[in-house]
């Protein structure tokens, strides 16, 4: 009797799952090959079948299943599906509808509006939209905190299990390091960056080069060109996307990378998990961990961007730098900037901070939104030592919040403390690890996350498989250590 | 009240057909730019979404609603919409859902059994699946007739109100007159074919030129390579492919303008009917007249192929035919072949003859499955005066019938059919036709049959529309006598 439930539940959640890879799909050919003219009606097509996935997440069968199965005694994996589910389900239905669909409404004009006040540079013209979806989400979150905090009901959503107390600790640890570190660099000379010309067709020729050489798989994925790099889907379909400029390669490269650790997360659980709740990442932290990992500790190294710089020479001839050590310099330069995506590892944290505390100001009340920019350009001069000189280097910046990502933000920060807990672990089993980067193979570092982190999809919390995978819990200290020694090195402090 | 239970039933409606264009563009994906190790994934997917369309399809708010809305005063395109609406309905309530499963699961294998039957030359190794799919179709076809006449019911589905005795008398008099024409074409020496290389960037060039000049709205389509030619979707997002082959160029250009006629008639619809029952074309024969008048017609004239036979030769040099004229046979070249999708206007509809009287006959169980062979055979030799070789250029060259396609071969004849009528009266409103396709002009052509044919979308019956366009109703004299002309000077008979 619980087994035909049980059976009828999964056969029912593995619907939803397809769905919504299709709905992911959708994203992709948007972003990717989709005809301009087409938007108005992708529009139409992108609400009907999220209509469909609210529908199924908040299915009354769903919590009649839910309630007949409470208490049962399940075997591991089915255990962790049915958590998973009950999860979703229980946050879905928390949610009035009528908050749901006014949340959908205004994020989808205020990304607009966010788009249009970064071109005019005007930031009080976003206050309204803003403080709107601050509004809507922070009624969302006070439903979903039920009592508890709202801050760490948003956080759950993208970090299950986080508080925002751990965070908070975590990076008053991390802070006055970094922030003594980047002093002490950005007195040093900045050294040379690449000059040369860097033809779009030969980029992308080497970007799919560097894919296969950190094992994504192009026979369940494929790579092609959008605006913003990203990497989507799960299962055996996952696909990443990158852009190329032309005086800029390390855009291309880097970013390929990145989303090739994502993309490799996906492709790497356990094929059986395919269209179950366990069939994706567990968290947008985990998620993180593989693509900074991939991109930094493995693709940043002195080690791999030994082979790099060859392989740059024999494609694009002369660029511009004399050894393997300035190269390695040009690829690991900090310099005095203002964007988060372009950040290198040591000051991108320290843009994660900022943006933890001041969007928690925000949704607890102790900020309001038309004093974010002042507050935005205060905290910037403290922690980076310069000024913001105008509102789209600054709060501006970013899509997330007019899209209602509260919470989001320290997930990038997580993810770079998991890789620092990741890579560590991983020099301890792969000592040879640098002379294998070094001609350009990653096979020993990306089989062992995948047996470590990335086979077991959503089986375990996130920090369960970091621990795991660790065998310690995870803390800044090892990420901290990294940068410090990397960079020291890097700058002769 | 019944205002709301209208707004509600279309509103229904609409996130339906947004539904079906998705499942539409999943389709275009998996033949174009899929990654070939998705397609296991790409299978649930496929059935979750169609999953959810058969729900939509038989849900009984439809019946309800239907019921409430019965003998309402409807403006006349809301009254369309609603016949559409219940049309589909009962088809979809008048077939049982384990039988509409069981013919989604046989023939979605059948269609692989046919493919190895088809390489291996082995008629005998399709008979059991063919019999199969045969079975659950009649099946099917008895509950839609629901005591008529079942090849009439299967008709149905592709062409609404048409009727097998009206297509026997059509064929009737079609078949001696091609029969003799082809007969004396085949008498008379053939013409030069091309010679040259052709190589492939340059045929893509080239056809996306051809899709311009036909009218093909890039900005809502895009043109991509795959195995088969075909077009997608509907709206604001109608998608093409084509193919090519070194040796054959015709093979591409023509495939291109084939399917821009079919697309320019889902991008010509009045663009209010988008996203509701009058958003797609009407019916397969109608959607087949606009593919055809754009590829032959048009695009066959001896007018059209004069710019095209100089455009080739700026594109590809020696081509190895000497004249305009030369070329113009070159084009129209009718040869002893054996498969229908290759075959020239002259000899293409014997084939579609062929496969209607034997599906016919299948269907009534005048012909046993086993007998087939033998009866394509005999019946080929009798029309094209020269004998089959082997099944894969036989009976097994179309995947229709394993896919459980009974009553659409039809609708290929019907289309040619109907663009010769449309033809006839083109020519009666656009005297200087052959002045401006001599120029690449198609504007004229194509802003007529935009405004005569493609704009009402299905407001209309299939038979209305053309005898709206035509001023009479249409009958297969035009089109023989086009095909007469053209093939006897053409053949000097």
């Amino acid at each position: 009797m619980r087994n035909d439930i049980l059976a009828e539940l999964f056969d029912f959640q593995r619907d939803t799952e397809a769905l919504a890879q299709i709905a992911g799909r959708l994203g992709w050919d948007q972003e990717t090959v989709m005809p301009s003219g087409a938007a108005g009606q992708r529009g139409d097509e992108m609400a009907a079948i999220e209509g469909v996935l609210h529908a199924r997440r908040t299915d009354s069968r769903l919590g009649d299943w839910l309630s007949a199965l409470e208490g049962a005694d399940l075997e591991p994996v089915a255990a962790s599906k049915l958590r998973l589910i009950r999860r979703e389900y229980a946050r879905a239905s928390k949610v009035p509808a009528r908050l749901a669909a006014e949340i959908a409404r205004v994020t989808s004009m205020a990304q607009g509006k966010w788009a249009a006040a970064r071109a005019a540079d005007d930031f009080a013209a976003f206050v309204p939209v803003l403080s709107e979806v601050l509004r809507l989400k922070r009624e969302e979150g006070a439903a979903l905190a039920a009592g508890g905090d709202v801050y760490d009901a948003m956080l759950d959503d993208y970090e299950p299990g986080m508080k925002a107390a751990e965070l908070e600790a975590m990076f008053a640890e991390m802070r006055p390091r970094l922030v003594a570190l980047r002093a002490a660099v950005l007195e040093k000379p900045a050294p040379a960056a690449l000059s040369g010309t860097f033809p779009e067709a030969a980029q992308m020729a080497l970007t799919r080069k560097l894919a296969e050489v950190f094992g994504y798989d192009f026979s369940r994925g494929r790579i092609d060109k959008a605006v913003h790099p990203f990497s989507s889907g799960s299962g055996s379909d996952v696909r990443i996307t990158t852009r190329t400029s032309e005086d800029d390669p390390f855009n291309c490269f880097y970013s390929t990378i990145h989303e090739v650790g994502h993309a490799c997360y996906e492709q790497g659980i356990a094929p059986d998990y395919a269209l179950t709740p366990l069939g994706r990442g567990v968290s947008m932290g985990v998620h993180e961990s593989q693509s900074r990992i991939y991109e930094n500790q493995l693709g940043r190294s002195e080690a791999f961007t030994g082979w790099l710089y060859s392989e740059m020479q024999t494609v694009f001839g002369d660029i511009g730098v004399e050894s393997a050590r300035a190269f390695y310099a040009a690829v690991n330069r900090v310099q005095k900037d203002f964007i988060r995506t372009e950040a290198d590892e040591l000051q991108y944290n320290l843009h994660i901070m900022l943006r933890f505390d001041l969007e928690r100001a925000l949704v607890s009340g102790d900020l309001a939104v038309p004093d974010l920019e002042a507050a935005w350009n205060d905290r910037f001069k403290a922690d980076f030592g310069y000024a913001v000189p105008r509102a789209a280097l600054g709060c501006l910046q970013d899509v997330h919040w007019s899209v209602g990502l509260f919470g989001y933000f320290p997930t990038y920060s997580l993810g770079n403390v998991y890789a620092g807990c990741l890579h560590e672990k991983l020099r301890a089993e792969v000592p040879e690890l640098d002379a294998q980067l070094a001609v350009a193979d990653t096979s020993a570092a990306t089989d062992w996350l995948r047996g470590a982190v990335q086979r077991h999809g959503a089986l375990m919390t996130p920090r369960e498989v970091i621990t795991q995978a660790c065998g310690t819990a995870p803390t800044a200290a090892p990420l901290l250590d990294y940068i410090e020694d990397k960079f020291s090195a890097l700058y002769d402090l």
